[in-house]
């Protein structure tokens, strides 16, 4: 898979992730900062070429890649299941029912390192997966926490709650967001864009949160909602 | 301007906004939800007619129209600069610094409604403008809130503050967002994705205010961010 991107390859390399090659652009108009991810890509031993900017392009099918492509193999190296033997005290699991959107995708990623989570768990069937998009999106953090794929994620969180996880959907309900303890252990599930949660999944959790709304509104772009919880989770954690 | 979508047009019709025509698909395989639609246009006086799912879709150049296109006429109604004279007491404004993706300024009009915010204004140049994808991802809400457009930002945040606003901008700064006192007539200035605020408009401002990130992490998506202030401010006027 190829990614692009400065910030990207500043992650990767951050993350120590292990990739195939990296392509700078070959353009003699290059500048500082290029200059310096190249020489932090030499600093730490990662294998790297030049090749000319339309070569780039067809590689990632896209203009925008910042003189910057990297071919990190086959597929996204996912989490491994025993990731949560290794979780924090007081972790904050984000598990994502059935997303779609990869904009939606990157910009939850970026969210949930911003606001110290440890961990995204998304199903292996009808969901987005990692692409070359998301990780753009997601500002290269994408390769800053681990994001496991779950066959069954009703299982999943069965899994999560014998581990002394309290597991909260993002629902219509009575319990305002703001007014629920949500310190410890935390798990916080998103629905799907168009559909919510799915039934089994939300039945479930352990309790559902609103964020309350005015004008008769009952949604908000996903990544939006996710953001505000995650935030409040994080600020209680904060304290 | 044709703008599409079931949540479109149900705003559009709430709003009594004016429009040239509507046009429904002439396909035999109608829903319950469009049959209501033809119904409420009919009932609310709206010009409309059928035509094959294949013109509604040449009209505005996407598939996903849900059977509904709407012609709103050569452009969108911002609002007027009267619109000052009818806020309601402790009012929230929204500017919008020279966003540029049509898919943040549509998921924060949607966030403007659910938080009860009043106006949304942008600048005359280098700015989103609304197009038929930001109408659609706003699920109809431009419809639901005045978005006005000014040729000078600055001037405007002068102009307010003499009316009694305080403006925050949303910046790295050492003011917690939820440490501040958000009631009362506000202003929130939301920054452009790459390069935030511009300084002359910044200097305006009456402080700062920072959502506090993990990781090193110095910036979120500016719609999830303006999510999380208005959200805020939502919560800190309802008390």
């Amino acid at each position: 898979m190829y990614v692009y991107g400065r910030n990207v390859l500043k992650e990767i390399i951050n993350a120590k992730y292990p990739v195939k090659n990296i392509y700078f652009t070959d353009s003699k108009k290059t500048d500082k900062t290029l200059n310096d991810l190249i020489e932090l890509a030499k600093k730490h031993n990662y294998s790297f070429s030049f090749a000319p900017d339309k070569v780039l392009q067809r590689m990632v099918n896209i203009s925008k890649h910042q003189g910057v492509v990297i071919d990190i193999g086959k597929e996204f190296k996912y989490a491994e299941e025993d990731i949560l033997d290794n979780l924090k005290e007081n972790a904050t699991i984000i598990i994502l029912d059935q997303l779609q959107d990869p904009h939606n995708f990157g910009a939850i990623i970026r969210s949930a390192v911003a606001s110290n989570s440890d961990l995204i768990v998304i199903p292996k069937d009808n969901s987005v997966e990692i692409t070359p998009t998301v990780i753009k999106v997601s500002v290269g953090l994408a390769f800053k926490i681990p994001i496991l794929k779950v066959t069954n994620l009703s299982r999943f969180i069965d899994v999560i709650k014998k581990r002394g996880f309290w597991v909260y959907g993002a629902d219509m309900s009575y319990n305002i967001y703001y007014e629920m303890d949500l310190t410890g252990n935390v798990a916080l599930v998103m629905g799907n864009e168009g559909n919510g949660i799915r039934e089994k999944v939300k039945s479930r959790c352990d309790a559902l949160i609103s964020i309350p709304m005015a004008n008769n509104v009952d949604s908000l772009n996903v990544s939006v909602s996710a953001g505000i919880l995650l935030f409040e989770i994080f600020k209680q954690k904060s304290r």
